[in-house]
């Protein structure tokens, strides 16, 4: 089923720069059946999980993770870079490949207990993603799963969130 | 109906400067009944209107386009800041307060007369807006309506979209 999915993500070569193999999930989208298959596969894992928001990362987090709030019938928060959300936030620093980077979440997005699902585009070294876990940790979330559309399991990303429940539709290589 | 919308909006005076209310739809997000009403009333709306494609506006845009797409059976098309679609994008600069500012949409997105329907969160002077009209427009798409959540009334955005059906769920003063 899910090969139908990854058959509609386009592989853009050496995008953004020389030597990297971009997967780019917006002829996914754009296809209405691939896109439905994509959200009602989530759907279908996470609709007896009984959970009480759906975190989308900005800003194609957005894009799966707010069709998948509203069908399960929960509540959904951004995760943003800095200086996008209005009200009081905790926030995370993570490592990129040169320098930092930062994100952040309103402190009243979550209520203790609350269970958790964070969803992304893409699971690739897990930066974005460990610190996203750390934020939900911090404002007393339980975390159910982090879910990801692609995976590119060449960089390890699951190695940064040992511990957690990871899945991703469909895997790359790198 | 739209008043148990606008209610579950909150208002973040002085953000992100000084005399701005900014108009926060993080509180109807998280709000199940909430966001699931919003998304409801656009689906009721367009549900007839024979949509090929929800344009998003990055990046509130996407979150209440991609679950109406998903709703509609249709495909969803992000526009995005530059540099983030790594396809071959048709681009288009706008005004701000003070400088320009752009956004692009991949060339592929639209099939020409394709029936569109742009979503964002807000307007306000509408430069996002008309800029993505015009992208619409650039690629042979035939342009049904733009919807926005919140319509910041006194800024006349309206006007900058004369000729075009707009609409809105619920409006503030400014």
């Amino acid at each position: 089923m899910t090969e139908s999915i990854k058959s509609k993500i386009r592989t853009v070569p050496h995008w953004p720069k020389e030597g990297i193999m971009f997967r780019d999930i917006t002829t996914l989208l754009k296809d209405p059946e691939g896109f439905k298959e994509t959200i009602d596969l989530l759907f279908k894992r996470y609709k007896d999980k009984k959970i009480d928001k759906v975190i989308g990362i900005e800003s194609r987090g957005f894009i799966f993770g707010a069709p998948l709030a509203y069908l399960l019938g929960c509540g959904f928060v951004p995760i943003r870079k800095p200086g996008k959300l209005p009200a009081e936030c905790e926030s995370e620093e993570y490592t990129l490949e040169y320098g930092t980077d930062k994100i952040e979440i309103h402190k009243d997005a979550i209520t203790k207990g609350d269970k958790i699902l964070i969803v992304d585009d893409l699971i690739a070294t897990a930066g974005t993603a460990s610190a996203a876990r750390n934020l939900v940790k911090k404002l007393g979330g339980e975390l159910v799963e982090c879910a990801f559309i692609v995976e590119l399991i060449d960089l390890k990303g699951r190695d940064k969130l040992k511990g957690e429940n990871i899945y991703s539709v469909v895997e790359f290589e790198g």
